[in-house]
């Protein structure tokens, strides 16, 4: 029967069916783009080609209505067992459009025609192929919380300065989509998402990413020096410093995603070293059940808790329908998601680990794609938010009903 | 929005109700059962009155026509949350009910009205409150697979001389399942279910249940000597020594019931400690929410896999209706069980153990319900089938293809 | 060859020796004073009549003149083995006695004749077996440096009142060794340790110690009323709240006797588990070596920390001579115990749990003395100081030089 | 005071201090050798010229005269603290002199005038500086029982044929000590030591080695094609494909050298993230405090089996003298070496895995020596013998008395 998570939406199934397509074929580019850190445009474009990167536009926008974040997540888990690196980047993506679709469709049940038209023309863009969003968010030194790259008012617009880092995916993408501080009326600190061409005058992508793992992922550091943004590509999402309702949406349904990849991940790393066995014949040494059975059930704890987590988010967005749901109940879904996160990204580790130890050292040879399953797994702890520590600190702090205080 | 486990029909829903009632009724008395190692005969008898150990009596024949075995599970956690030991001992009764239920449907759809009309007689005692089962699968110093109890040939029926161990709810039961060894129609040793009235002459329960934890479970030791049985009583199941279709199916689900105790006692060790730290004021503290974190972490674990398992058996007998589904697909499922059983019997043991540890000291005084929680969750691992070193053997095997070779 | 820990000195070869003879004579006892929560006065009395009690007396003072950290351990250790409620009741007039001793020496290295009397006093009603003494540290609701014990001025001496708990070993000892909180010259609060007979009017043994586990070990809590106590049995130990070298050389000492309890339950664990496969010729099966394996190591683990620690403080104190060690070097010395602490008290819960899976359910029965040794090793992470989170911040604290800061 | 392992010897106390200065010079170079995964032979030109090469040398034949095998394992680790890779390198020569040094008095001591003048000869070489050894003991597919490579009787010798790997140290050797199968008097397979040089024809190093971590290390393939080497290099150890006396010391001793290695990565990487912490200034962070205590107890608990395991082995060599040890204790020995090989390559990872942790992202970057160490940590468990999942069956074998049962 097999035990790998299934999609429960019909264009679920066709991105799952994509991403497998996808991921037979990025698997034979993997290891190259690993050696050199080079950013695979080629997948990027073969995604396009396809459609993946328009699974979550809305069908009357040409999309393929891809809406359940459960199947949206089997499917970039799919793409990862071919790449991880492309999956992270394209994560980056389809979360973004997921979002912008929602915005959409709350801008039309709420009679904001300027504001759903400016978002049609980008999901149709995304349908076309023309547009490849890229949701940076991340930067040196701080937390989402705390974003540094500041939004100057200037007329008709902003001018924008700051730096980004692990800006994954931005090499691939047309449009960046990240988070600004700005001054409120009040002239108190705001956050703000900003939609910023890719070649607009003042960003510069350093093209400098050179780490450990997911070294195809393009996750360079990006600078804005004087980026000047129009005011209806700027969008407040709440006060600087504070957990809000966009940033605690954005990141459950976001993350969930980039988590997946790590699962993925795992997947590759098992049927790795099935094959192995198999071609050495030693699957009737104990040692050899042992590990595997540690793999399974590390493998089967993941998938258990990606699919409990896709399936309350796609239930609680479905309840609240296209309003935003309350602050408190946003709490306990991202509670939720990182007790998730926190057991995926781990338990992944494991299963690499246990792969490399039945591979009996040949797994250590660089030449054998297990010595990068080991590197690129290394990354899924570093998913932002929250680090493996404050992560349990944020868990505790919401179950006691104590977030607040400090 | 709260994270426990939610029933997905409506029978689930009236069972996990009325199952959380008599927790709060259970958990008045749980300590007292345990101090004295006596069974709760009137926790029985409450669930006779109520209805719930109908509850996976067909609606034909006068039950709740329970039939998800996901929802099932979730009951029976939920009851496990008041009182761990009448929770297995329930369970004993509901699952070997719930196959009773579906070898009916099979007769009818098959046309054995004989079959048929034993089972609906079955079912409604069950019904009617006059009857409780207990599924006595244990012996001591074998397993499963390896049953010593014995039926010898006697005019119009069976003889059964044996001994049965950890006869959990026996006590309460008016009617035992157990599986004994026979000799086949060639000599060949094969396996039957029985169902031996527990006042028969030839039963004795010796009532010698001392032990560690879920010490109101009655699991006393049975024997049986001489104990005659009739034709209609006993129904093969299979050659002995060898999975068989019966043994994966009913093991699958009648533990996933068990497993699913020690995710209740999971989650009253938690409530408990909860209000404990609530009562001292301690939620502010570092300390005390890393250890709730870990707890939470655990739990999500545990549930979500008890939800992933019960959604895909439900799925499974769904697909295959009321045939037997074959041996391969069924080792699939208890393979993905057996990962499920690892992890929360595990998890369950973690939870008790860091709410001891947020205790302080004092949830180590027999007073505290704690120290109850920390004796009866250690007996999760020792739920069968497997032991926890067999599981991964049989996990290992089950995934290398080589579970026949030795 | 054999793994088990070996003393380093003369005294130390004659201390664990006779614990072993009495581990072998209390081993006969222990379960029946676990089911009645009965403190073995017959084994306290066997300790002062080999002289197992006067061990850490010097020799000048009649007593064995043991000095070893080590080996004081050690011989903890193999006590543990026959019965872990004695062993920590010992280990509270063992470590106290050590104390003691090296006061003695300090008051006449510095010239102090009228304190080294009273020591010498001591010591020699210890070594006539007449003496026995048991410190009594914890308070409920508040921690070691955080004592509410109240010692007032009165004429001569002073009253004491409070309530103290966790007193273990205090059904059998002469003397009560307590910290007890008083006001400074400034009025500004401070700790002193006072010695009291615990036959003193104003003291009373509650004995109402029902627990889990440890129930030999007359932990009970002990209140003081107006108990009155002249100025020479109360001596300083510095200001209250803060860490004093006093209170850490204490706790290092005395709490790695305790720990040295719970690597004696593992032993015991161990041994009963592999007499127990032996008796079942079970050691061909593969689950049966691995869970074998799996205590090894932990053993090993164990064995390695206390063995480290133990020289770590024999090198320690030698180096500093009769000279209190300064407060930086002591807070390194508990950096080092604490992870003894962690690791061993875990370790030994692991051995404990392996021991039970192996049995196969029959190590969960009462008869079993594996179900005791359950309920006996999971006192460990209890033992003050620190509780096991606490730990974590106090040791990632020294190590990070702001222990101060918070 | 400070916890780092610390030499027994004043052999051991300069070859620790030479250790250290070699790591803070080999540090410098670290990270270059491993982008280009080149052999650091300027390192082994470093260690033959301070004379840390002829540390195992007796005093006698010109070198230092270190025995401890506690303090050759410090000396590794501390290397290990500075390249792990180099240290690598250089434990496979420093364990094989260790090893003819003792052949060199057990040769005196028996009246082997011959044999001794050899291992004079070989070590005068190694005092001087002119001879480096490699123990070369690995074959891809096989384990070290069962080698593969072959030696053939010709005239006044033996020619050799095979190929091994992961033949660690060999580009700065000049002497390759080699296991090789041969017949026996009655033709029977035995195993024996080769040395050969390693410029000699029919060697030939193939400079492939390129993996995941140990990028240094110069582990290549080495092929032997009709080698010659007299009867005087090539010694018989015992039989092929049985546990012999000098399988057991050989790689007891050896091993533990490697696992030291480990050690000091981990304590490289706690170093380099307390640094970090340090210039962050975020040391009061409860994340931090916690991080850093998981990694203090893990170095604690490395360095306690590290130590354990050292002074078992000198007290063990000490008390068999120039004699072989029997079979039975060095099992004995084996296995509490296996138990500190597994808890010590396995806290390794966990350092190095906090360290990453605490690192919050930087430490995935190339340029960031944590991303090195976190690949070279990973060789450990791969170190022989055993794997992980064999260690436990051969712990629990070894414990269970049926080693030579299956």
């Amino acid at each position: 029967m097999g035990f790998e998570l299934q999609p429960t939406t019909e264009p679920g199934r066709r991105f799952v069916a994509q991403a497998e397509a996808h991921a037979r074929d990025f698997a034979t580019r993997a290891d190259e783009h690993d050696r050199g850190a080079t950013f695979p445009l080629e997948n990027m474009s073969a995604l396009r080609r396809s459609g993946f990167t328009a699974a979550t536009v809305p069908h009357e926008l040409g999309g393929w209505g891809l809406d359940s974040v459960l199947d949206y997540a089997i499917g970039i888990a799919r793409l990862g067992r071919g790449d991880g690196s492309t999956a992270l980047a394209a994560n980056m993506h389809v979360f973004r459009t997921w979002f912008v679709a929602r915005a959409w469709r709350a801008s039309q049940a709420s009679g904001e025609p300027a504001a759903a038209k400016r978002s049609a023309e980008l999901l149709r863009g995304v349908a076309g192929g023309e547009v490849v969003l890229a949701a940076i968010l991340s930067e040196a030194g701080t937390d989402h919380l705390h974003i540094r790259t500041e939004a100057t008012r200037v007329d008709g617009g902003w001018r924008i300065n700051g730096r980004k880092a692990f800006g994954t995916g931005s090499p691939g993408a047309t449009v960046l989509g990240i988070l600004v501080r700005y001054p409120g009326a009040g002239g108190e600190p705001r956050v703000a998402l900003a939609h910023v061409p890719a070649t607009a005058p003042g960003v510069e992508i350093k093209h400098n990413w050179d780490a450990l793992g997911m070294r195809g992922s393009g996750s360079h550091d990006i600078v804005f020096t004087d980026c000047f943004v129009p005011d209806e590509d700027l969008a407040d999402t709440g006060p600087w410093g504070r957990y809000t309702e966009r940033y605690l949406a954005g990141n459950a349904v976001g993350t969930l995603g980039l988590v997946a990849v790590f699962l993925g991940i795992a997947e590759c790393a098992r049927d790795t070293i099935l094959e192995t066995i198999a071609a050495r014949g030693s699957a009737g040494r104990h040692a050899v059940q042992q590990g595997v059975a540690e793999m399974e059930i590390a493998l089967a704890t993941s998938r258990a808790m990606v699919e409990r987590s896709g399936r309350l988010m796609d239930a609680f967005f479905a309840r609240h329908g296209h309003r935003m749901p309350p602050l408190a109940e946003l709490h306990e879904l991202m509670l939720d998601f990182q007790c998730t996160k926190a057991v995926v990204t781990q338990q992944a580790i494991v299963v690499v680990d246990r792969a490399l130890t039945l591979s009996g050292g040949s797994g250590y040879l660089s030449k054998n794609p297990l010595s990068r399953l080991y590197r690129d797994v290394r990354a899924g702890p570093f998913m932002q938010p929250f680090s493996p520590y404050e992560a349990l600190e944020y868990i505790g702090r919401v179950t006691l009903g104590v977030l607040e205080e400090s």
